[in-house]
């Protein structure tokens, strides 16, 4: 069976599949502050070409960071084409403090490779491309026409995705997308996604005066902290509950064959609980409660909250400013431009049109219809390169799927090699050796499955 | 006439004060992070003894800042002993990016000296110095003894000053004591201050989990940001009332003899609102109200707030911890271990135990009585010098002048040369030369009054 040589070539070349990916975390590229973007972005390059895959940087505009396109066609079968989605840029490392060791190191340590991007998404892009090398090395060939899309804006949302995929269309033309991540539970079971909420990052800042004064002045000049702690106080009550009008209305409920998924997806909360030290969820959330919400649930989540003096000591200070960073996670039909009009209308409601909303770019939530054949052929290679898998509906975080749905047609799956505790966007983010291994043979298995299908 | 001589002496020498001003500017001495703290005692020590003044470093204890004490007989005149109070540590200096000259620069530009510290309180003590020099220089004598007591840790709240002035009670015995600052108005007209308010610094914090996380998880994992906004959102209305049970309980109401100053007692709300950009007052506050506001309004002002990613740009981030720093100024009757007795109780009937409490050193208010002969001696120095003066109840702000009452039992009145809108605390601090200049000749002729009543 000729499956058993790209397998083999694996298991033999992990080596170079850790130390390219360690090349790629040694490279800094932080899209929030424009950090090793190109340099990134060249290396990527660098590295599909040296595994046989020709490439290209496509850019749209200055000051966009470009995309790194990949494509291989099959010599035997150019009816299919399979796209891989993945993206270059990182989180940003902050707090650096937390680290125990510097966050672009890729340090090795037992069984995982450290750094900010080791999983989230340099060790996703590293499996397929080490997959598709496999192919190549091993028959000279690949089973379905292959592309690879790689983009450097997605950690800030993916603000230009959509006028890539617009320009593109026809060069990105596919039949299928595997996403650029996929978690793996607590119990090594890979999760095949099916859709991925939206998102809505805006910061609200408040200035009221010209300069700092001296905090005995509290009694004549207003604190822009205590007005935006005010204000954001009426956004959601202690349970989660988002309290802005018609937040929820546009929310599309979820279907028997949902519900009949989520029910059957594992959940092993007291894993959870212990990673992250925690007792109980928000509202006390449980069992089926606590799934529902991963899959469907929207939130409103303060991501960072800033005003006056945060050093060391007593600083008797009252700051000019504040201002709040606030991510709303979306579900299935909750548009993003309509939500930034709820909130911008709830606040002038509640008084506070003085409040600036800055809005970041928002994504709508997308997912793919679980009978699509596409969903059958990556959840049989998942067992058979993990020895089991799970479905689910959506995943709890966000990606530009619905862009790509969109425009390209395609259905998009997510699988990957994210172990569900391997503190993506947190200092000390890893990434599990082994599940880097059984990713990259997974994504053997579905190309060959998706292209005989 | 004798005094003409010292007077004449500032008028010539005021490059030597200059210098010596940005000689102790241009050593940082940041109490709130243990900066220069040391450096700056020997270098104020050093300046002491060039002037003529025979000084020590006191101790109480290693890790404590030490008090620079200085001392020095009148010959003709030992019945009568003058002290002054001032401090060499400084406020951090943060945030850096807004100040137009490196912070410990000392820079002048046109006829201020700008710097943290230019004008609190390394400004103030140097037209201490340089009174008691102009003396020493022109008469080889004082009018009466002097004492200087200078701290270390005032902008961290004094934290051992009571325990320095109980161990050196009869070493700092005096009849009179210059407060180690003083307000100048907008009209320069100099503030005779006859109190303080207390202060209260806490750290409020919440730590929910034992890392930052996905900000997909917020549909499960708690913001402790969330909860600390909620938390404190308690504590206080939009119009600035605090909302503690019996928070106001123990304030001394205002005297008539205090009323009376307080509305003879102008205040350009104008300037004050253009100094700092704004348009209205908490609670909307206009004339005789913020008047008594600032001389007698308790607060509860948010120092600082911080939580998750506050850098450029989006980060999907559920924080693990969220810190508010807040202080409170008090009144007189209100006593700081009794204040915090009813915040812990107020957190705890609102549900809010897991809040971490973290208490800095409190202090008390304390006010001199306008009718002490000492108010009228330095009225008078203050007229001939500045040509006016006003007479204040007490000070906005905080310093520990109930510890000075209490042990020493003498009278404290603030007077100097610190511009209303001279930035303390803030950047781009400065200090006007005019000012150091009237307030040293203000110093002089005050020990000469006071000697001769």
């Amino acid at each position: 069976m000729i499956l058993l040589k790209p397998i083999k070539f694996i298991d033999s070349n992990m080596n170079t599949l850790i130390s390219d990916l360690q090349t790629l975390i040694r490279q800094p590229s932080v899209s929030a502050k424009n950090e090793g973007i190109e340099e990134c972005a060249r290396l990527v390059k660098k590295i599909l070409t040296k595994s046989g895959i020709s490439s290209e940087i496509l850019r749209i505009k200055k000051g966009v960071a470009p995309i790194v396109y990949g494509e291989i066609k099959s010599k035997k079968n150019s009816s299919k084409t399979l796209m891989f989605y993945n993206h270059y840029d990182v989180q940003p490392a902050e707090p650096f403090d937390l680290w125990d060791d510097p966050p672009f190191s890729g340090k090795i340590k037992g069984k995982k490779i450290f750094g900010r991007g080791s999983t989230d998404d340099k060790g996703e892009l590293i499996t397929r491309i080490k997959a598709v090398e496999a192919f190549l090395k091993t028959t000279k060939d690949v089973p379905c026409n292959i592309k690879f899309v790689i983009e450097g804006e997605e950690e800030t949302g993916s603000a230009h995705i959509d006028a890539y995929l617009k320009k593109y269309k026809k060069k990105f033309a596919c039949d299928g997308v595997i996403w650029e991540f996929g978690y793996v539970d607590s119990k090594n079971r890979p999760i095949i996604g099916l859709g991925m909420k939206g998102l809505l990052f805006v910061e609200l800042s408040l200035k009221e005066s010209v300069r700092d004064a001296h905090s005995s002045l509290a009694v004549l000049i207003k604190n822009p902290a205590w007005r935006l702690i005010q204000a954001i106080n009426t956004l959601r009550d202690s349970n989660g509950k988002i309290l802005i009008k018609d937040w929820y209305r546009d929310v599309k409920p979820f279907s028997k064959k949902d519900l009949e998924l989520i029910s059957k997806e594992p959940f092993d909360e007291i894993s959870f609980k212990k990673e992250f030290g925690i007792k109980s969820f928000v509202a006390n959330k449980k069992g089926f409660e606590a799934k529902k919400a991963l899959v469907g649930g929207p939130t409103c989540n303060i991501a960072g909250f800033i005003s006056g003096y945060t050093g060391e000591g007593a600083k008797t200070v009252l700051p000019k400013y504040a201002l709040v960073k606030i991510d709303f996670r979306l579900v299935p039909q909750m548009d993003p431009k309509k939500q930034v009009k709820r909130l911008k209308a709830h606040l002038r409601e509640k008084g506070f049109s003085d409040i600036q909303v800055k809005v970041f770019h928002g994504e709508a939530a997308a997912r793919t219809d679980p009978s699509n054949p596409f969903v059958a052929q990556v959840q049989e290679a998942a067992n058979e390169s993990f020895e089991s898998s799970i479905l689910n509906v959506s995943n709890a975080g966000t990606g530009p799927m619905y862009s790509f749905v969109k425009n390209l047609k395609a259905p998009c799956i997510s699988i990957g090699s994210t172990f569900i505790f391997s503190r993506i966007h947190s200092p000390n983010e890893y990434a599990r050796i082994d599940l880097l291994k059984k990713t990259t043979k997974c994504i053997c298995l579905i190309m060959d499955k998706f292209a005989s299908s």
